[in-house]
């Protein structure tokens, strides 16, 4: 039995693992932290969660729960993950970042869109950026594991057989993605309250937001140039999910069917990226509450582009699941272990 | 007071074309068509219209309402509309055509994406394309005017400054647009049902969308040569609304600045078409029930991309709201009437 | 051109006053208050609401304000209304009062159920319950009126015919309300926030609610004695609109179709109150954006209990549209100046 | 491992079936049938069940599956299902009925309700109404079982500890109660079509609804005598659950605090049903995708009433999850096999 402890346990993400944890056989979780839910149980803030309600949170004092844990997940905030992170990993214990804070390996890069300093960057050295699907051997190795952000997911594996394959022209990337509100966390802003956000769709953060550099750096290092892409959110009145729809120049023609054989083969032997067939395009509502990517794509014959639109559950496989999938990789276990599960529909 | 006529009078357009003329005081509404609800009352369809929830739906039968009326908003399906506007057309009344028939000019083209033959192309030749803000003067002149699609309007009027300007390059223009569920029509089909639109998100019609050439035509005609786009619809879970995201690569170095200011002024004198400030963005839920198109934009200097953002309400703006514009406009009317509305919030 | 200042102008019944009144042809708004966006324009705010996007909000000086209007809606929190209220009552101005200070009679009952103290209890003893249905004479001549609550105006409405006629049993009252979300007003509270509210529906303050003694004092004064009602309001997921289910025992066996020609004789000449044919309920989304309460009922003969139904959108009727109605009854304006509108569909 | 067949597979309740059989470790679906689906697989009609995405869907022919399952999940429409009942459970198959055919034991009352004549009286006579709390024991020697519906489920959990206690007046019972969507099934019908639901909520079926003489049955066995009770159902924009709100007048005082140690006893060894503390409610949102009912009870001192509210989700505790716990018992499998879930949140 793993015991692993969270670090930061009341935002969707924390309340996430917690649920998916519930179901997994080879883990207990034995400890909590929250700053403000101090001293609160989980079931007041997560009523949903009956395996784990009488935990209690405790705030974070890393030299306290140190021996609690083998492993630990950290879904603080950006910026204040750093040292948490450097001290487990420091004396010994594996830890998986929810983070951005251990994502980017340029320092300056990472200064620059989060505007913080990075103090830690020995330790950054040592992280590997946790999607399985690229670095599953790194991961199953790997004593810190900075877990991808949601954005970067969908949007880096849309993209990945056909970078690998040099099928685009790298340089024109357009990425137009739309997430479910629970992006924003478990928020008192009012710009995300219920009559704000219902019934309304929107664009933010447009040419700004802070997930492009971190596409750009995995997907640079696939197609090995420096590439900048058009990536813009938008936020959408859904509870989870994000859409990604990408838009690629072809370097020469090739038809959607080749191209899904390439994706296909690409993807076979992994248990949570599935290439749908010819003509089948995915929908936030089918992969709600599974830790699947899924991906469709066509070649637009009138301009020669790729358009490949992926959809993952952004709590799932864009946090909370592909940590949980990180962890398994981690130690051993059967991949598919507490994420093997089947939507809900409708 | 203009008498006026709504043939295919059941459906959402219909509905809406009876909403805002109710609240036009030079106008009547004296005859409204349904095939499938004939015999039956405005007010069973439509229990929100008090002010003519008397009229009674009848069969479209061409003669027999011909003197009912001076101008005649045609709101049937693609295909069927073709030969009821003729008719009406050739005995000299003015008709507003919110289906594709008479939208594009080139019939190999309308024959190719909507596989039915155009039989009345003396007349498609009369029609004017009915974007008031680009086709104002031939509007008012017009006795046929083809009402622009949802999605065309709020494409075109989000690029149409810039490419006037020759600030972009017009070959390599992504469109991506998200719309509220009522653009796929007062419909039966399960795929529209609550439960399977609800909590969801997907693009459809990906490359295929018959609105493509419509864009294509518009665009083309502004920049003086053939255009193609890429161009991607998706089907979201609100009522109303499109939002189109659009990316285009500058054609020199400009500031987003300069450019709201180009953009500013091309619209300074248009009723309906705001452009926000520099770092604002529309949001649906801010035109809905509204005739307005709201755009905001972003030059991206790290890829020398222009990109605009543009919203509508697709039934008011993108249908029967431009519709009653367009006829404001051909009879002389303040272009404003019965269009001047704020939109709920929340 | 009656010159009005809103007291509390930066949430949804502000907003809604706002949007209201820029439709008034014989109102202009000269002043607008807010404490915690004093500075800040009324766009910043509604980005929706045009004509009045420049207007800037204040801080509440009574002093300052005074000579500004001639009339003073106050949407303050409950509580803090009672002295305003006050001050500019006194000094002979027009008040209409959103909040909850001048709508209990009984000083002890505000007391229990507000837990503030009523510190002006010779002005309250000037308030008129602002239910036109009910009260419109006293209305015409008041100058201080007590803007009903949301839920009260839909449960009152909805038996008065009923408690009048002496048609049921008013000992056994249940009424079982559903609110939409924007009945919280504009709210950072976590509860609210987007992901919580969206997909759930729960009872909220069962028994416990305070319209409860407004809506017992209301139909008490019509039954001529004291009536305790079991009231239970329900949060859904949803911006606007209550609907409200009674049940009450019948005094004697009676017909459906009778009782409907009852109520409809009652609010035969009400511009706002629609009672439905037979076998005809409500649906909050026919009454949103109107300032209509429809009202939809049928004997249960099988329990000899008479079940009705009513809806309204709480901002308006429930709210801003039934105080705008109220202003135009105390000015001798015509009654459906600025609230003649149709409900958007869909 | 046991063979089962689900008859009319292609609904809501049946794709809900095949989503939880897909996790029973003990279950193999061996075959699925749908009139207007036969021939297509089940991932054409639900693409997010993997496990029987090959499975085809056949006409249902009884003579033919006969041999192929041991138990039969029957989810055909009312009238529909009667004789293929019949036919399962005459040739010694073991038949768990999801439609109204079996539920009513009195014939007069079936037929007056469903307006069909029942011709299998003999059958009707072996079947025990599924609700574990109460019937635990017959079920698990049953051969024919009549799942619950979906209101009554919700309905009679709420009151039945109060009745077997004898603490509420029985006769004076109103149940109200809001249903999502999906509980109209998976419709073509227009009045489910997206934009006619969303936003949107009304009563329907007013006193006039089919399970209303289903939770009569059962209560006035629980109370010895007949009652009658106010139902009314109403439609709500969410996927799934429902809430149910129960006044009942006291037979004398008696404590919140005991009435809910009294239900918290009743149901202590319940697995699926939980009684929540003093002062919380429970909401559709914490139960969605569980087999769970929860119930939340306060005693209104004001009017002696004791109002109980209940949620579950529709498709789980109020048809297809119910219906595996029932086979789960037939069966003397571990009744929480493939039902131990936790809800999804947000």
């Amino acid at each position: 039995m793993v015991r692993v402890a969270i670090c930061g346990g009341s935002g969707y993400t924390g309340g996430e693992l917690l649920r998916i944890l519930s179901y997994h056989p080879e883990v207990t979780v034995t400890a909590v932290t929250s700053e403000r839910s101090a001293g609160k149980k989980v079931s007041d803030l997560f009523p949903n969660i009956h395996k784990y309600s009488n935990l209690v949170y405790e705030k974070l004092k890393t030299g306290d729960i140190l021996e609690k844990a083998e492993l630990f997940f950290m879904a603080l905030p950006h910026g204040k993950s750093q040292e948490a992170v450097d001290f487990f990993f420091r004396r010994g214990k594996k830890v998986i970042d929810l983070s951005a804070d251990y994502r980017l390996k340029d320092v300056a890069t990472y200064e620059e869109w989060y505007k913080v300093p990075h103090r830690f960057q020995k330790t950054l050295k040592e992280a590997v950026y946790g999607l399985p699907e690229i670095y599953r051997k790194k991961i199953s190795k790997a004593s810190l594991v900075a877990n991808p952000g949601c954005y970067p997911t969908g949007a880096i594996l849309g993209v990945y057989p056909a970078i690998k394959n040099r099928l685009i022209d790298v340089s024109k990337i357009v990425m137009d993605s739309k997430s479910g509100t629970s992006g924003a966390g478990r928020s008192s802003d009012i710009a995300y309250s219920y009559c704000e956000v219902n019934e309304g769709f929107k664009a933010y953060a447009v040419a700004t937001h802070r997930h492009t550099p971190e596409i750009e750096q995995e997907i640079s290092a696939l197609a090995h140039k420096d590439i900048k892409v058009n990536f813009t959110p938008h936020l959408a009145s859904f509870d989870r999910g994000i859409l990604t729809t990408i838009y690629a120049p072809l370097q020469k023609r090739i038809s959607t069917k080749k191209i899904l054989d390439i994706y296909k083969k690409s993807y076979a032997h992994e248990p949570f990226t599935r290439v749908l067939d010819e003509g089948r395009f995915p929908n936030v509502k089918s992969v709600r509450g599974t830790n699947l990517c899924e991906i469709g794509l066509i070649v637009n014959i009138r301009t020669d582009t790729l358009i490949i639109v992926t959809a993952i559950d952004n709590l799932m496989k864009g946090a909370s699941g592909q940590a949980v999938h990180n962890m398994n990789i981690m130690m051993g276990i059967d991949e598919k272990t507490a994420l093997d599960t089947v939507a809900l529909f409708p």
